[in-house]
């Protein structure tokens, strides 16, 4: 199949191209804040500093992921590490809490605290991001403080009656009220998200205890998020695993578009397209580092698949929709950077595992509308919405809640994938 | 009614008699080991040490939550605390384990371990005897490896799927196998000794995550643990929640009865008379700590005493019945101490919440048949098991499983409900 191999070595090619000309020197060239530490990680659609005095506790933990997997993946000769390392030493000294233990959620850009509570989704992805480090570097403190985080949500987070997590959480790690506070809520985003950490977690562990975690919240995701008929991702549920009314909650880490009563215009009947196959990709990566057949989740797995390519994939104008029904059809055509950026990645590990000829069309469809639309090659980064045709929606370059993660990883994982794929020819 | 304050104050008069003159100075005469620290728990019929090279961590802690509930009663004119204090410091000079974390199982008298393994049980024992011994002296100690201990059981003890706690780990605290090792098994046991730990844990610290875990606990036991139907207690679980053959494990801490296979004659329709009224006090007492309304549990807990009353006395020889089948009738008609000495404060509890004039026949019953053939009175503690009739089986006043806790909280806290019953005359 020599037209094949060129087609993966054309995709390679001009994945590479962006990470190593635009991506990577995108961050490596204006985030790092030598006067304050930690990262910068606000940029206009110039690429410019936009200047708002805040830090999160998730961008820079992203950060830490991004730099940490792009060294592990052998970019950045070192100055990834270098950068990792910096963004670590900003959070265990501004963002640790010396007295309950965790991390806060914001600071200002100097460090100064700004909201001290506790949210499990930022907790996640420092025990991801920290375990990621420890992989990258050796330094012990990565695992040190994934650990602490891991025994605190065990702690404060676990609910050992209906089983999965409790989200939201005051300073103290007591927990925040009903409704927009969070606190009677449970998340597929939560769930995957600490399957992702946890993943990460025992593969720079190798304890018991974190792998016993890691298939405990799989039953979770697998038993009670999804969707019992469709095996969709259900975004919202009760503490008692009962579907809840997609609402707003009052700490955000994102942009999904609430009605002014703070409620989805379908509040019960939404799947992400993006997050299925994310969860897809990402359950079959924990499976292998868990050493757990593929077969017990085979089922779950295709579900995601066919129900993403049967209406997730526009064949017109390319790309990935944002949201629709459970049952089929499509309720938000806009294209966000994030669902097409676990496209890519979910795209080819579906080639890998199984069927290529049938998955690569797709793949190559968000490819194309990612490098052609999405990504803004003069400046480096990736404009976050887009109109179903592809025209710019928002066009900052990065925010607390956007910075890295989707979009280096889904092109450090994807040339990984290509190269295995052209491998095997 | 004059009688009937007579005739409670006649039955406290016994109580404190037995209290003061035989049972406190039984222990407090011979159970401190001055040479390697601890107690000696190993007495035999005549109250002479019977030289088992053992100590265990139950015996210890229990040692440790008699002394101080008794100071903390009033009792002991110090001499309590004092003993205290100096199992607390054997406890945490041989039986902690500062690799791993928690209490090992056993070890010989001079607190070398012989079983390292962490048992789920013990440590419910360490949370209510440290807390209690906070409480009793403010020895921050107490609460601080109560709280250690506390921390240990949501790392590795919950299970984040199904809820609950698993129940047996090797000395790493990874879970130990299926059977007879008890790493698949869930039990009434163990959850109702973690609610009473919870509870006292929670009147110590005041802490929100010790009280909202108690709260899932008492769902655990509420929704998951006793009979569908009947709201008896079942004893043992696989670990998603399917009534289990009750099967005899290779760690114990009692002398249940089983055939020679470690399987019970009637393996899945068991219930411990003595373990329900337990329960069902405990957890009047959880409600009252954590200010939770009694009518919420009204009907689980007046079950309780109705299939107890209806088949668990023996109105004929006197006392209580070992257990029967969930839906009535007795299958073992032998008496044992624990059974009694809880059936006397649930009797008791019932008096001050139901109704005297119907509980408080059970409850002479029940008094006459422990002071009266349980008791030894002249050696000072409990006789543990009889026949039917009151005929001594076993003699020995104690034993690793069973030493003071028992005896001494029924008759404190008999008198303290006595006194209530008297003051409302």
């Amino acid at each position: 199949m020599p037209d094949y191999k060129g087609k993966l070595l054309a995709l390679k090619s001009e994945a590479e191209k962006h990470l190593n000309q635009e991506l990577l020197p995108f961050w490596l060239d204006r985030c790092k804040d030598t006067a304050n530490g930690g990262f910068i990680t606000h940029f206009d659609k110039m690429g410019e500093d936009s200047g708002e005095d805040e830090k999160s506790m998730l961008a820079q933990a992203r950060c830490v992921y991004t730099f940490s997997s792009a060294h592990r993946a052998g970019y950045g000769e070192g100055k990834c590490l270098e950068y990792a390392k910096h963004g670590v030493d900003f959070l265990i000294d501004k963002f640790w809490d010396d007295i309950h233990g965790g991390f806060f959620w914001t600071t200002d850009r100097a460090g100064q605290v700004t909201i001290d509570e506790k949210i499990a989704y930022g907790h996640s992805f420092i025990i991801y991001s920290f375990s990621e480090y420890t992989l990258a570097s050796e330094d012990p403190r990565g695992l040190e403080y994934a650990e602490k985080c891991f025994d605190l949500l065990q702690k404060h987070a676990v609910d050992t009656f209906y089983g999965g997590y409790y989200e939201m959480f005051r300073r103290d790690w007591t927990l925040k009220g009903p409704g927009a506070s969070g606190g009677d809520r449970k998340t597929l985003d939560v769930h995957m998200h600490l399957m992702e950490a946890f993943t990460t977690l025992y593969e720079c562990s190798g304890k018991e205890v974190h792998r016993r975690k890691l298939l405990e919240i799989i039953h979770v995701l697998n038993q009670r998020i999804v969707h019992p008929k469709y095996l969709t991702g259900i975004p919202q549920f009760t503490v008692d695993w009962k579907v809840a009314p997609q609402i707003k909650f009052d700490i955000v880490w994102g942009w999904d578009r609430f009605t002014q009563d703070g409620v989805k215009a379908d509040a019960e009947d939404n799947t992400s397209y993006g997050h299925n196959v994310e969860f897809a990709w990402l359950l079959m990566h924990s499976l292998e580092i868990a050493d757990i057949p593929f077969s017990e989740y085979e089922t779950l797995i295709r579900k995601q698949y066919d129900h993403a390519l049967a209406d997730g994939i526009d064949w017109e104008f390319g790309g990935v929709y944002v949201e629709g029904s459970h049952a089929g059809g499509v309720t938000d055509r806009e294209k966000e950077f994030w669902q097409n950026a676990e496209m890519l990645i979910a795209l080819l590990q579906a080639c890998l595992v199984f069927d290529a000829e049938k998955y690569l069309p797709a793949y190559e469809n968000v490819h194309r509308f990612v490098f052609d639309k999405i990504i803004d090659h003069k400046v480096g980064e990736w404009r976050p919405l887009l109109t179903r045709q592809g025209e710019p929606i928002w066009e900052h370059m990065s925010h607390s809640w956007k910075v890295n993660y989707h979009s280096v990883r889904a092109i450090i994982q994807s040339i990984e994938r290509i190269r295995v794929l052209i491998g095997r020819l």
